[in-house]
């Protein structure tokens, strides 16, 4: 059988995102996000019977859940820990777990405290990974230690190879600022322009303050729901119509790999096209996760939307703005909304195709894609379509 | 669709268990297990494209197993860390990647150091464990910090409600210990009576020494394929006819649920025998998840082999034997073989249909179960059949 089309999105719910949420734990925020989510689904807690953790915070497990919701017959139960493409496999998983019938209902809660709490202390807390002791055991030793000084020598090899600049970075930067300003939950609201990006200072060359994410406070949950089940619920059904996982060449180190400016969504996207029968021209919109600029200029190039190397030019002229070639970050994104490590971007994709974006929405979204990129590589997406 | 029939497991592999694997890390001990299990299915590691991993260890990640084993294209990874639940969820969750055509060849690598390794210090282990912070919440400020301690209250229960005794327990114990005896891999190979049982010193009341696994060093690895596939394999096929995960009411604190002597395998034994299209009465060999004797009882119960309250009179006079009414845990389970989390007693099911047990073999097994219990109450159930 095929995957495609036999889960939907049927609920997706988000708390505030702030700097700091006064005294909150993971689990609370997480729980709060999750009603909201059943609220949006027309679900009452007793209806779930699947719970997949991303694990972009793992500071919580299903039984939390089942606990503290009052869900009576958990049926399924998993994680996907890939860092920031776990939100996206977890996805992949619920709608397998749907589609064989397991379950009817799929919860995924994820939460961070990336701001005031764990994730503060970001050296320490990589090197907790067990996924960053795998993948960086050639850089590590050098003194990467951070998520910027891991992908910093990943842009700099493209820039290198295809002469893409800074400035084309920003252009990714500007334009997401710009979809935060639309969005009343968004952190990042003031005016950014290439100047700002180009004066503020470097974290790790070549990215500048302003290719960087910010770890946020906060927390989205989603709801897949088998197709058929869906079709009866309080929203239209934003179906799944492809889904796909992919690895780099070589994950365990990124200055050993075959092509350093390759990840491994160019694995994934091409089979979750074909699942969905679609192509990148028929895309209206995509969610394209953004830790840092130069991440969605190479996904760009992986999923086909330009050739590898022409990422630069292509996102020049706020091409990916909400009247450019392809609307991207619809919400701020990583960038500018808050770093929910993808799960805000799952969320955003189904409010712009259910048509409930606001002032961001993108005119008769109809088909939309979102990926997640996580553990320096790893690549997930998902298309998604109304029905 | 129904997921019955559409999985096969096609290689099983499992290092030696030991007291103290010299020098090994729990990857190196995953690694030799798993490349067992591919020699096993015939297959070389660039056809593995999906990982599941059951957490028993949790020391390692998917990428571990793409960088050292080289897969080139893997699809499909998550994790169910449902403590000792959670190899056969994982056979759950691989059986719903390869029946939706995510991917074809699930490997799921478990490994412990649990003698010489990081489980040794138990208490500080448990309670680092997110699980053990939810499920303990009532017991632990009571001192509760070891399994033992856990489950102890439980069985107590059972015996004040229903006149269940220690000889009885213990019967379970002799039992499993001869069939380890008939087990050249297994830790434990002393003739036990159940004199030896009732004279050993009490661990947790109830509980005797021999009422206790044994924590090991060892792994094994299974690898489940899609059903279509697996017809044209080295082995014969085992095919997943059943299988489910359930949760028990008020997960988070044994002592407050409404049935102490009721788990989470009550509601999911039901749903995967009805998957299965068989009943308790079909079961040629049970792998019965053994942490501890009392666990054992309790499950046959909760699987509907016999009433609730009926187990210790079931498993007297070696009803649970290779020549007994039902043959349990003949490999020498987590009892006496080794604790290896349930995954041997997924390896050794498969055996067991496969014709390939040994001296421990069950004449004409043509279908078989096998359960996972973990983190205080989580039930898991795979049924298989050859095919």
């Amino acid at each position: 059988m095929s995957l495609s089309g036999k889960a939907a999105v049927t609920g997706v719910g988000d708390t505030d995102f702030t700097h700091d949420a006064p005294g909150k734990t993971i689990l609370e925020l997480q729980l709060q996000a999750s009603l909201a989510a059943l609220r949006d689904a027309g679900l009452h807690p007793r209806d779930i019977d699947g719970i997949v953790m991303p694990m972009g915070g793992g500071a919580t497990v299903a039984e939390d859940f089942v606990t503290n919701l009052g869900i009576p017959d958990l049926r399924f139960s998993t994680t996907t820990p890939l860092g920031g493409a776990g939100a996206v496999a977890a996805v992949q998983c619920a709608a397998a777990a749907v589609a064989t019938g397991l379950c009817r209902h799929v919860l995924m809660p994820l939460g961070r405290l990336g701001r005031s709490g764990q994730n503060q202390r970001i050296g320490a807390r990589i090197q907790a990974m067990p996924q960053f002791r795998t993948v960086g055991e050639f850089e590590s030793p050098m003194g990467a230690m951070a998520p910027a000084q891991f992908y910093a020598p990943m842009a700099r090899r493209h820039m290198e190879l295809y002469g893409t600049t800074s400035r084309q970075l920003a252009e990714i930067a500007v334009t997401t600022r710009r979809h935060a300003i639309l969005n009343g939950n968004a952190r990042m609201r003031q005016p950014l322009s290439i100047e700002d990006h180009q004066a503020s200072r470097i974290i790790a060359d070549p990215f500048h303050l302003f290719d960087c994410s910010l770890e946020s406070d906060g927390a989205c949950a989603v709801i897949v729901s088998a197709a058929d089940v869906a079709r009866d619920m309080a929203k239209p059904r934003v179906l799944v119509t492809g889904v796909a996982e992919g690895h780099p060449d070589s994950p365990s180190a990124i200055t050993q790999r075959p092509d350093m400016t390759r990840v491994g969504l160019a694995k994934a996207a091409a089979r979750a096209f074909a699942m969905a029968g679609v192509t990148p021209a028929d895309i209206d919109v995509a969610e394209i996760y953004d830790c840092f600029t130069w991440v969605v200029l190479c996904q760009l190039e992986d999923m086909g939307f330009c050739g590898k190397g022409e990422g630069g030019a292509f996102v020049e002229g706020g091409a990916l703005g909400l009247d450019g070639r392809l609307p991207v970050n619809t919400h701020g994104g990583l960038l500018s909304q808050a770093h929910m490590a993808g799960m805000n971007h799952v969320v955003e994709l189904v409010r712009q195709l259910r048509g409930e974006a606001g002032a961001a929405q993108v005119r008769d979204a109809e088909v939309g894609l979102v990926t997640g990129y996580g553990d320096l590589g790893d690549g997930t997406i998902a298309i998604m379509a109304r029905g």
